[in-house]
């Protein structure tokens, strides 16, 4: 398990008696309980369980979201600027801040997606001229940010850059202000607004389009300065796994930026896949689109190779899963779970690497002068000795003392 | 003709006797000699004639010369750094300088191609870590663009860069420092010893790749303050005329940066097409490659089409087609002339746009104070009274006197 040395951590650790004495060859127990890496998934469920008055629902979303936090660490909340702010002035705050904050009180870390994009943009917007429309998308990102800093500590800036301004499936705001300006200027102008507004903030670009369009507006926005914090690539594979070559492939071409990589919305289905000649994704309208027991089992492995050689990879800090159950976008069967919640392979596939092969739990034994070492996976850990516990964080090398208590 | 008056200007002229006096009332004739815009060529084999000893050889090219100033006021010469230095510090200078100058002296206008590619690069670079190719390349440049300047005033600086440092048919000096610095850099460095050495030189970059990607390198190049003056697109179409679909979508994508475009590379064939499946046309192979009878009436049309549709596009400065005479490149059947010199009906169709249709010639008479008005294609001319010459550039409005002599 050599090429995961990147992921762990070495940690000496003094372990004291109540009385502050070292504890001498004393049984410990170490519990890994949570992972630096970013485990992630949708998350927009959180926010219709926190919008809806029916309790049937909400106990259902309640079950879903469970289930949920039993695999991740890290959501993707819903900011589309159409869906968000329906009219103007009226946004989702209550309901999106909610389901912040109750991310955030499970150990959750929240990004907001995405905060300039094309699609599912606000209509009211094209009222105004394009330099207005900048400045309100400009404010829009300055109020949001602000909004949420503190819960909220990552955002997808901007989203699909490389078709931003030749966008022609119907007109738009965004659309329109990026064929004016240039990519190059507006993404810097969108970045400084969030930059402004969260300076400590994670800020990243995020496409679908993984070529060589995309590593040179990477390049271009990078000399012209803008702070991109980690480069976003989608992975929707509706059309069928990547599979290692491709994945490697991108990984060497994205990597050579020196930035980390967030893998942003990940996708592998467990039935059918979408012919090859659809070129957007979104023309594929489907009545059902079931998912099968040979598709899940395809899925699991599918899912399990992936997050491996991504997780192995020494700039990879985030993997989201886009749906986190069958029958969301494309009603596709993109899920961990079934739409009535129950787990498919996948789910169990992706625990076991998680929140097992790749989680450290030890039982060790202090040393004549009171001292375990051990070295884990990054992350949070609770220590158990003689019943009493104290809780750490394994980040970078550890040389520490603890008093359980 | 109303979308081609961007291509004239209007002229006013007081036309004086041998004494000073107004010559009134009097006959006068307007012959266009010379086209402000550029009509260019592949002029390689001027490099030949120049270096040839054998006679019969430097006639059949003379002659194949002449045809070509028949057509063109403006023609590529090779600087391909492995060919026109094949050993380090033997250069091709001698002849080239002479192709040059024999080019200039008919009024031709030169372009030298290409100070920095990946291709037909000098494999003894490949000696140099990757900081001496570098300085190597800056200081080929310098040294280059100094002993041609007054003769020659326009370079290709750099070509191809879209694919410079992902090119992996063969390991090269220049995909090394691209790779290592990244695309935006270099050509900074290049285009920054292309005009320190000749200030005055219009410098351009050159692609073959006319997608998204290549709109994204000039964009993040011109907000990294590269001095492009032009953009140069190839346009090789052995796998089939663009039509003017695809012609127009180009023409909209570049146009948007505000520069001036230059067809550099154009080809379009009198014989079989080359298969679509072919990527790089370099791997289309063949013993012989025959131009047939329609396919010279298709290829003269075509080229009908296309330099009409360029010529009337207010941001296109040049068109230069690469091939002069058939069996070049990949021994398509890509010229003006056959191999044999005999003209193919595409000389003729583009000899009566260039030197009929384009073209202002005109008999007026002056008015009753000596002046004689007209409106014409920008370029030189020769004024004609009374067995009288004067010559006079149209570039812009003009409003002058002339005593022809």
């Amino acid at each position: 398990m050599s090429q995961l040395e990147h992921r762990k951590a070495d940690a000496r650790l003094l372990i004291l008696n109540p009385d502050g004495t070292p504890a001498k060859d004393r049984p410990v127990r170490i519990d890994q309980t949570s992972h630096q890496f970013l485990f992630g998934c949708g998350a927009f469920d959180t926010v219709a369980m926190m919008k809806t008055q029916d309790e049937t629902k909400r106990a259902f979303l309640r079950d879903r979201m469970d289930k949920w936090l039993g695999l991740f660490n890290y959501g993707t909340l819903p900011f589309y600027w159409g869906r968000y702010e329906p009219e103007e002035g009226r946004t989702a705050y209550p309901e999106t801040m909610a389901a912040a904050k109750w991310l955030r009180e499970k150990g959750v870390q929240v990004k907001g997606h995405p905060l300039c994009w094309h699609t599912a943009c606000a209509p009211w917007l094209m009222q105004y001229d394009n330099r207005e429309i900048l400045r309100r998308q400009l404010e829009r990102i300055h109020r949001d940010v602000t909004a949420y800093k503190g819960v909220i500590s990552l955002w997808d800036v901007i989203n699909e850059v490389v078709i931003m301004p030749v966008f022609d499936k119907y007109d738009n705001a965004i659309t329109r202000i990026c064929r004016e300006k240039g990519r190059i200027r507006l993404v810097r102008e969108v970045f400084a607004a969030a930059k402004e507004s969260d300076p400590d903030a994670v800020l990243l670009i995020n496409d679908f389009n993984t070529s060589v369009s995309y590593e040179i507006l990477l390049e271009g926005l990078l000399e012209a300065g803008v702070p991109i914090s980690a480069i976003g690539i989608q992975s929707h594979q509706h059309q069928g796994y990547w599979g290692l070559e491709t994945l490697n492939d991108v990984l060497a071409r994205f990597s050579r930026f020196g930035l980390p990589i967030h893998f942003t919305e990940n996708t592998l289905i467990s039935g059918e896949i979408m012919p090859g000649h659809i070129v957007d994704l979104n023309d594929w309208q489907v009545d059902s689109w079931p998912s099968t027991p040979e598709g899940e089992e395809r899925q699991a492995r599918e899912i399990s190779e992936m997050y491996s050689v991504l997780f192995a990879h020494p700039q990879v800090e985030a993997i989201t899963t886009w749906d986190f159950n069958d029958g969301c976008w494309l009603k596709a069967p993109s899920g961990f779970v079934r739409q009535d919640n129950s787990e498919k392979p996948s789910y169990k596939a992706l625990q076991e690497l998680i929140h097992g092969k790749w989680e450290t739990h030890e039982t060790l034994k202090t040393d004549a002068e009171g001292f375990v070492s051990f070295r884990g996976f990054k992350g949070g850990y609770t220590l158990s000795a003689d019943g009493r516990k104290a809780h750490f964080s394994l980040d970078t090398s550890l040389d520490t003392q603890l008093k359980p208590e």
